[in-house]
Parts: structure tokens; C-alpha cells; sequence
């Protein structure tokens, strides 16, 4: 049988990525979104047709309400402004939101009896985010199993998989191309208008554009 | 200016004492309450009263939804059977249940710009459940200082309090009545009735009806 693993899936080009690694190591999946109220919620939209092209095991949309909603861009009413990536730490930082959305993968994980949990984390191409980095991943996998009745009983270990951490946008662009993405079904932009059209500005866009730039491709959600 | 503290409120004996405790230390309290439809939901109702008494600056109450219900007897309609403290982990253990409330504290707190985190847990009279264990408390310190911006950018550090670690629950009822807080206003129960009374049998009771025992003093909530 198959060993079970739960992907955090957002939607974005990169968790659409991480959930075609995952399958194509053989793993059964349980895919993971969780919806506080960012923007961006077209993106659930495509997680689950992601969810659907790679035939998981199952998809749960959850629901959370954060403590303190106006405390990022990414979920507050007010206009985005450009940020540079790389630079400071954007406006669009959810705080602990990794933290959160790993501790609900772990929950599941424990439930279902997986050990395996996949997040789409990237500390090359990203936005300065302190949740992306690999110390961040290893304290968390580290956690899981101080944390959890499968990490003190059986001596089992929980890992954390964040295969895109060591990857430039275009090289996750070409390994998702590789295993068949459709990256038509993906959503980057923070800030996409009415008819969930990207804008072009925000920090999320400006990545995907030069990533598809340097993978030589071009970008289908654009063409759309 | 007094500084922020995010205290983690369920409305049971221990964290309406920690809450005293904290108010003790001269913080600023911002009490959250996170209700993941738990069987106890009285607890809720004497977690309002608990942050009243103690005059917090705001108390957020937050629903979540868990990835999976089932998993443990605390969110089941299943009936709970007595289980042995300090024996096996009970069925009322819910997945990674202190990471999913500590996370979601980081992010208030983050936002809050409060650095300190207090939590009811114990490692003495407890219920076996792994994340309860001083282990787990320093490794989320540490995830918590690798996680965010604040502890990233500023060099300041997060602290998780743990006042209770090392208490056993009769210590833990003499330091809250020390401190004024109205135990009558705190449900332990996991399994109460319809009019809200304690079952008297679950591990949670057991362990309450003997701290009270052993710190000679009447349990008012079980006069009521």
C-alpha cells in the first residue's frame, strides 16, 4: 500500500509543483487548502481542479479565521503596492502563516496515519518571508515529532518535504512542466482583478513573469 | 507601557489561572479562545467571564475548524469512556491540538507586536498528551523565533510561558485562589450534561476533583 501524505495545496503555480512531485514519488495524496480569506481565493478554484487532474485521495478545503486579519495585505481590503522581492519583508506577510497552515497539515497527517507532509516553500525566488527558510522547515519537522502521539509511541518520524526550497522560479517552472502541470489552472497574482486577471505589479506576478521568461516558456495563465 | 501578552483562554481551571498569572506580571492581556467544537463548549461562556474578571484589553474568540473531527473523542459524538491518568494517551487527544493554539497565538502576538505567550499546559497531573511536555514548549520557542518577522528582523525573541509545567493540579488550585481567580467561573470537564454539570468520571474531573482534594479545599463548581 501506498504510505500517505498530505500536501499543502494553494493553488499557486508552486504547491501545484510540490503536489506533482509528491505524486510522482508514489505517495497517496491528501491535499490540503486552507481558506483565510486571502485575496487571492481564485486560487481555490484551481487547487481544486490541481487536486482533481492528480486524482488525490481526497481534497479538503478548510475555512480559518485568522486572529488578526487586517495585519497583511494579503487579506485586508486595502490596495497592494509593489514590493521588491528579495529586499524587506512585504506588506503581504501573513504572520505565522506558514507556521498555522503546517501545524493543520500535522493534524490531518497524525489522523490519517501519514507521516509525510509536503509545503511549497521557496527560499531562492520568494519574497523575504522569514517562514520560508530551511531553519524554519527543519524547526518544524523537529516540532512535529515532540508534538504528536505517532512521534512519541512508535518512533515513527514525521518529515517535512519542501522540495522547491533550494529551486529558482524557472527551475520549479520547468520541473512542474516535466511532470505535466497545467499551469493554465494556476493562480500567482495577490492583487488579480474582477475576472481573476493577474495584474501584472504585485511581487507574486513579477516573479512568475521572469521565471516563465528564463524557463523559455510562456506563460499560459497570461494567455488566457 | 505595560507590555502585550496573547494568553491562551479555554475557560478551564488551568488557563483561567494562567491568566491571573500573567495579569500578575503587570501585562497588557489579550486573551484568545479558540473553539474547535469541542464537546465543552460551557468553556467558552467561562472563558468570557475569566477574561471579564481579569479586565483583559481584548478577548477574541476564534472558531476553527480541524482538518478531522473524528479523530479524537474531545470533538466526537461518541461517548467518552474513563481513561487512567498518566497511563496511555486518552482518546480525548486531538491532534496536534497545542500546535494548531500556539500558532495561531504567534500570529496575534505578531500582530499585537507582544512578544510573550502564555499557556496553560502541565507535565505533572495531565493526561499523558505529548505536546503537554517541556520539550514541545522549547521547540516551539525556537520555530516561533525562525518563523516570524519580529523575531527575524529585530532581534527580539518570543518567549512561550509555561507557568504550570511543573505544577502538580492541587499546586496549580492553591496559586490560582492566591490570585483571586473564581474557580466556580472554570469547567474541566470533558463530558458534562445538558445543564452543564460535571460528569464526575472522565480524566479531566478526575484529576480536578483530586487536586481539590489535595489542596483542602471545596470544588465551588461542584456545588453550584
Amino acid at each position: 500500500m501506498a504510505p500517505k501524505a498530505v500536501v499543502l495545496l494553494s493553488g499557486g503555480l508552486d504547491s501545484a509543483t510540490v503536489l506533482a512531485i509528491a505524486g510522482a514519488q508514489d505517495y497517496e495524496l491528501y491535499a490540503l487548502t486552507i481558506d483565510y480569506g486571502q485575496r487571492h481565493s481564485r486560487e481555490i478554484h484551481y487547487a481544486r481542479a490541481q487536486a482533481k487532474a492528480r486524482q488525490v485521495a481526497e481534497h479538503k478545503v478548510l475555512h480559518l479565521e485568522l486572529p488578526d486579519s487586517r495585519a497583511s495585505a494579503l487579506t485586508d481590503a486595502a490596495p497592494l503596492s509593489p514590493a521588491q522581492p528579495g529586499s524587506a519583508i512585504p506588506a503581504t506577510y501573513v504572520p505565522a502563516r506558514n507556521t498555522i497552515l503546517l501545524s493543520l497539515a500535522l493534524s490531518w497527517a497524525e489522523s490519517l496515519g501519514a507521516l509525510d507532509i509536503f509545503i511549497g516553500v521557496t527560499a531562492v525566488d520568494y519574497s523575504g518571508y522569514p517562514d520560508c527558510r530551511p531553519a524554519f522547515i527543519e524547526a518544524f519537522e523537529k516540532l512535529a515529532n515532540l508534538a504528536t502521539k505517532a512521534g512519541l509511541q512508535n518512533g515513527k518520524k514525521f518529515r517535512i518535504h519542501a522540495p522547491l526550497l533550494d529551486l529558482a522560479k524557472h527551475k520549479i517552472i520547468e520541473r512542474g512542466r516535466e511532470l505535466g502541470v497545467d499551469f493554465a489552472l494556476t493562480s500567482s497574482c495577490y492583487d488579480p482583478d474582477q475576472q481573476g486577471r493577474a495584474c501584472g505589479r504585485c511581487d507574486a506576478c513579477a516573479l512568475r513573469l521572469k521565471g516563465f521568461q528564463q524557463a523559455g516558456l510562456l506563460d499560459p495563465a497570461s494567455c488566457a
